[in-house]
């Protein structure tokens, strides 16, 4: 019968049907009031979630992984059957097994589930043990709101916690839509290289391959942005993206920080003004809100360890994020003005004294956001000295502060670039972008400025600019960064399921 | 008019559109005979394919990346506008403009693009260069034929040719496609590491992190194969994907091989035959390959490079993937005792005798595949000494081989693995896949009878089958080999923008 139902799907040969495929085949019928309606399984396969045994019916919830509740198996008439009771006693949460010859029953309207499934026959003959759990032993994840430190204990069996499931789910959801919305703007998604001899942004941040030599003739490292080379392939494809591991050898252990990390990459071409890009973020993430709240509310947890938003502040987030009024777009040296304002009234508690010049703070950058403007916010307009070598130079500018009378007090020439932060409350900057500089003789002029001229593996870059060089730019967005601020997980680290940070041992 | 037409495209406030969106809109609106039709465009801008230069007349062949052929400008009544000819004149192959005030003309049914654009000013006022060519030289790629040498000697510039540029597009549809088909069916998109301490699959072909222990507290390497971590994903996810760089110390320099490759691998739990993830397999690739022929014929080459298929020879091989005829199963075993028989006929050039227990030559693969049934091919069921430690093990069997009469010649007890390879004519293997070990005892046995019980890095991954095991089952796929087949590219490299392989220098 389910070979019938799913003989038009592509994978028409497979013998086992997920939970999902089978609960979203059932509430399509019984919304359609289907003729003739699936009512039958002829096997299921998963793993137990909870056992209740009473005098004549037995309840077992079970669950295949693909579905956020399980679902609620009932063995009614138990005294027919010799030696069930005793069957079902030695059952244990956590076994995997199957089941055979199965009844769908739709359940009132109220009920968690639209539908539960009866047992036919004698329990001893329809189920069949796949996986044990050892004797002597209990399954180690009983309860359902574990934290998180007990669960990072378990590290091959923590994604079975409701919980990091979901946050894998959400995860997955996340990366494929980011994928239809750059397909949808005619980004083409490409593979920029891992292995890179270019060693000039990162500094003493990079890893190195051991023995490089021996290979590519060249010291060899793991990328750190795939930036400079996606822009080779802008100037073929107009827009393109990537998402790809970056690593970043970094010895500081914060809940922001990864050694390895996914990093969404954007180029596009022919892009004159910076608000086309932070455009282009802005609706970028949008999206991405407004398909959660529409088709995926599925993924919030039922059930959350400790320290991280629950379903409702997340789903609160997301609504706030949908608010039609465009995010704050502010200048760096707006941004100095208003932390000096602030620092007047109540000191940072990282004593610093905002000036120009300086780079941000987490406290600076959480303030902005979360406090004074409470959304994500663009700095855009940094000082030139803060950012590398490729942003697009800005025109020279003053900048005055004036004393509260509204004299002015000070005026510097400044030079700045045509860059952006994103910053959002609580994590500070997840998205950094700029427009390129594309005039071949500024480029070579601050690369040599910068001393990059010399020996440099950069020549290539450079290059770039010779040919029909356009206006363009692009930005990173740290993946981790996003789903930590989606999701309201607390630390970084549980938004990829194996983290590389550092003093971290690998585990596994 | 046209921020009306696209306002309610996501991107709302973008100031470029792309040529494709250009393109799709006119053609959409001409076949449905639109009543406000677009028919001026405010600005374009592109690259200079071609200049036609007249008496009165001046065609341009502009492109901006995203279309395959370029897009026609004609400038009429050259003679009303002073200093155009000399302005056009100087224009080149290779700049880059913005071109204003446009018009949009149908064109019969016959030509080559539906539609052409005609400039309604004066084009020395109209057009504006972004980027040009050096003084006294031309744009290095003039010719539309030009050989695969001579565009790896730009590395810079060879994504502009037609043929790499497509291919390049039709990488990023064959990523996608494959993201939908595992979505369509409940397979969750992960992030296995790539940083791991796992050394006991490759050997010698590990790349190490150099100084790895000062951060990890551990010799540390660049994954060769997620499928470990990947498994651990499953038994929490019941199927699961991902789509990663894997890396392998190769010191070969061959056309099938790279150091830094993509990879897609895939598990799925409950898995008792090794026919579903052979159905998984096939129906994959022909959903691509479907796909293709329906939406995507667009991404074939224009101009090609020498030795490469051309565009109706790319068109067969895809319609002779889509015969409804399931591809061969046949077993290791008795591909050995097809390739003795041929062997018998007509010796291999490799001059090896097929004997069981033997690894397959590319010469074997290729006659299997590519001679004897001319189409992709499973061969099932290796013998376990071939294959890794966690494939699951098939129980003893007899090979007899047979004289010519049908009489016994030879018996012996045989231990296999119910693994495949999947073969394709030219290429060889280009997916591998098994059933994996799921019984704990018979996989910490096997991992004894391998020595990697002692100091093991890999105590994690026999844990996984202490709790709830299951039967399950996925495999590999070498992104760059599939899309070489399907391409019909004759170096692998060419199918990955920045290739890295041994005794490359990596130039960029």
């Amino acid at each position: 019968m389910l070979r019938q139902l799913f003989g038009k799907n592509i994978v028409s040969k497979y013998h086992t049907q997920t939970f999902k495929s089978i609960y979203n085949t059932v509430q399509q019928q019984s919304q359609q009031n289907a003729q003739k309606p699936l009512t039958s399984l002829k096997e299921i396969n998963g793993w137990i979630k909870s056992i209740r045994l009473f005098k004549n019916i037995c309840f077992i919830d079970i669950n295949d992984g693909t579905i956020n509740s399980s679902l609620k198996i009932v063995i009614p008439e138990l005294v027919s059957y010799e030696n069930s009771i005793k069957f079902l006693k030695d059952l244990k949460v956590g076994q995997s097994i199957s089941i055979k010859d199965l009844l769908i029953q739709l359940t009132p309207t109220k009920a968690q589930q639209p539908f539960e499934l009866k047992l036919l026959n004698d329990p001893t003959k329809s189920i069949n043990i796949l996986g044990g759990i050892p004797a002597g032993e209990d399954f180690p994840l009983q309860k359902k709101n574990h934290t998180m430190a007990f669960l990072n204990s378990l590290p091959t069996l923590k994604f079975k916690s409701n919980y990091l499931n979901n946050l894998l789910k959400f995860r997955s959801f996340v990366d494929t839509q980011l994928i239809n919305f750059f397909n949808k703007n005619d980004f083409i998604k490409t593979t920029p290289p891992i292995l890179t001899s270019n060693d000039c942004e990162g500094g003493g941040d990079l890893f190195t391959i051991k023995d490089s030599e021996k290979y590519f003739n060249k010291s060899t490292y793991l990328t750190v942005s795939t930036q400079l080379h996606l822009e080779i392939l802008a100037l073929s494809l107009n827009r393109c993206f990537t998402i790809s591991p970056c690593f970043r050898a970094e010895r500081s252990n914060t809940t922001r920080h990864l050694c390895e990390f996914w990093m969404l990459e954007a180029e596009l071409c022919f892009t004159k003004d910076l608000n086309e890009v932070m455009d282009l973020v802005e609706n970028m993430i949008r999206s991405i809100v407004n398909e959660a709240l529409k088709n995926e509310q599925s993924l919030l947890p039922n059930y959350y360890p400790g320290d991280v938003l629950n379903k409702e502040q997340i789903l609160e987030r997301w609504q706030s994020l949908t608010n039609p009024a465009s995010w704050p777009r502010i200048t760096y040296s707006d941004t100095i003005r208003l932390l000096l304002k602030q620092h007047m009234k109540e000191p940072f508690t990282n004593g610093i004294i905002p000036s120009w010049g300086m780079d941000l703070s987490t406290e600076h950058e959480k303030w902005i956001s979360g406090k004074y403007f409470q959304s994500p916010v663009f700095i855009t307009d940094y000082p030139k000295s803060l950012k590398p070598f490729y942003m697009k130079q800005n025109p020279p500018s003053e900048f005055k502060i004036q004393d509260n009378q509204g004299n002015i007090q000070q005026t510097q020439i400044q030079n700045t670039v045509a860059c952006f932060d994103l910053l959002v409350p609580e994590i500070g900057e997840i998205v950094g972008g700029s427009l390129r500089e594309d005039n071949y003789k500024v480029l070579a002029d601050e690369m040599k400025l910068r001393n990059m001229n010399k020996d440099s593996n950069l020549d290539w870059y450079l290059d770039t600019r010779r040919y029909g060089s356009v206006p363009h730019g692009g930005f990173g967005l740290g993946m981790e960064r996003l789903l930590t601020y989606l999701y309201g997980n607390t630390n970084i680290r549980e938004a990829i399921p194996f983290a590389r940070s550092a003093s971290d041992n690998i585990q596994l």
